[in-house]
């Protein structure tokens, strides 16, 4: 029983979806949550009327698989919307997201020109960056991945160093690490773990920008104590951070921590499924945290929310596990080019 | 919560469903069952691993509300596939249309290219002639059924006689007529029961085209004894009508009897949400009756298709009630311009 979640856009590859489990003999549900429609819907509806979509929820359930192919036609379909609306909107959804992670699901993406166009790319050229992305030797993508596997897994803390702005610290003891290499996400890429929730000390400036509810927050900056944001500002839409924010107790907890480690995406294009996983980059995701990252016996993080947040550290940046650099300015300890260069200055 | 399900060539209806749903704080879901994907899948599938969809079912028994909205770029993006494989799949759906039932359920068409060319139309005709179909005065088309519907109720036996090759009796009695204008189809604009089921006796021609697993059935002849096709052919595609009727014991009998009253779709256009309202036409159903017109104690007929067939009764015609000539030549007797003409001969 496969639910296949993809816009009208993606119709090609609804098609080649559609033929492997015709040779599978998996049955397919396609569903959408049509961004137009759901724009007129979100306009008009009271919020004190929305509810969680039972009829969706049952779908959710009963599905063993979940294959979700993002595309827009128009990725600012939600824009001008009020936040309170959109936050109350991602509420009454969380249960589809719980139910999605009890089902063996990947997401991906069909280069539709919304996208190409948030990349500032044609078409065809985002299509080449996609395929990029998508077709590598996974396996080797694996190996390398598990190099740094290997360093958290027995690891108490990270302390992530980024120009004068980002110094944090985070515990991740007990916690599991993921190596991602496209079981989950396609494309794969990433090392992720899930933050001991009240662990996380110090700051944090996100300088690639953040797309949420259909705005662009640029320079998000964030400070935190006994795990918890404390203070908080942007450059540019500083209230829409302010509403994350402000979604649940959550929202203003980390729920991820994730190292991009695919070298295929070598372009920031306004779209997490694939500037999560560039190289060089770290992400943090305020709210909820993922299942499969909370070890036995710890607390995951829990909100409506999981919004990732990535911070460039090709320059002038490290990352510390346990007191020991892994990586320096983007290149890890575990690759040929690494310099053991000593830290500027002791803080 | 309502389930919408329609093709991606509808979003603007669906847009417009959706502020309306936003305006009743009515949660959406929107499916769809995708043509070229669909095909692909059966293509390729292998028939025995065929199962209904749990997931989809779960959504179906969990909707209040089924806005079903056709439409197609391509209305032949089934054809070729071998009927038996077409068979299987109608079979494992069969537990969604009887869910569908037990919702608040409409079923409607957005004017699409497919539709249109299928019907020998431009698109901007054919959406002229949608909206003349579908923006009637409902109630003066409620008060004109009605009138049928009172000679219908109390009756025991329904003969239609058409030209030289249609001759056929359906007790009716004890079930329920049904008076459609709008309520469950829109357009809207018939009267129908079901018949009982063994009571068919008799020949009936279906001299408008019906189409089935893609294909167009030219001339579909029945004979019945007993309320079973006791005898079949066509002048075109004769092997596809054998094939529906091989579906199951009950597609070999009549689940329906309808008659077409809704004189503003003045023309056959291939779609049988139209041509069944069409006026001067009756048509009846093989396979299962809707739950909604089997009288208490009476049996419904089951099966996993309904597959409707059109008689032009335009000319050379006549319906009786009991015995009572109710509609000659396309005129109901109660109509001004019916004429109380003598049957040609006694039979």
């Amino acid at each position: 029983m496969v639910v296949v979640k993809a816009p009208a856009v993606a119709a090609p590859l609804v098609t080649a979806i559609y033929e492997q489990l015709g040779d599978r003999g998996a049955m397919p549900l396609k569903i959408s949550v049509p961004s137009e429609p759901m724009r007129a819907f979100l306009e008009r509806v009271d919020s004190d009327a929305l509810e969680t979509p039972r009829h969706f929820l049952e779908t959710m359930t009963a599905a063993d698989v979940v294959i979700e192919v993002g595309g827009a036609t128009n990725v600012a379909e939600l824009s001008g919307l009020p936040s309170e609306d959109l936050q109350a909107f991602s509420k009454i959804n969380e249960p589809l997201a719980d139910a999605q992670q009890d089902t063996r699901w990947v997401t991906t993406l069909y280069p539709a020109p919304g996208n190409a166009q948030k990349a500032d790319m044609s078409t065809s050229a985002y299509q080449d960056f996609v395929h990029r992305a998508v077709n590598r030797d996974w396996e080797a993508q694996r190996e390398f991945q598990a190099e740094l596997v290997d360093r958290l897994e027995s690891a108490a803390a990270v302390r992530i160093v980024a120009g004068d702005e980002t110094d944090i610290r985070i515990r991740i003891d007990g916690n599991r690490i993921v190596n991602e290499y496209a079981e989950r996400n396609m494309p794969g890429g990433e090392v992720y773990t899930a933050p001991i929730p009240d662990s996380v000390e110090g700051s944090v400036c996100f300088d690639k920008p953040v797309m949420a509810m259909g705005r662009e927050i640029q320079n998000a900056r964030l400070e935190f104590e006994g795990g918890e944001v404390v203070a908080h500002d942007a450059d540019q839409n500083a209230d829409v951070l302010a509403s994350l924010l402000d979604t649940d107790d959550g929202a203003k907890r980390l729920g991820e921590l994730g190292i991009g480690m695919n070298r295929g995406i070598d372009r920031f294009t306004y779209n997490m499924l694939f500037d999560e996983k560039m190289g060089d980059t770290v992400h943090m995701a305020l709210g909820r945290a993922y299942d499969d990252t909370v070890g036995e016996g710890n607390k995951g993080n829990e909100s409506a929310i999981h919004e990732d947040m990535i911070v460039d550290m090709s320059e002038d940046s490290r990352i510390e596990v346990d007191g020991e650099v892994v990586q320096r300015n983007g290149t890890f300890v575990f690759e040929d080019d690494f310099t053991p260069a000593p830290d500027p200055a002791p803080q």
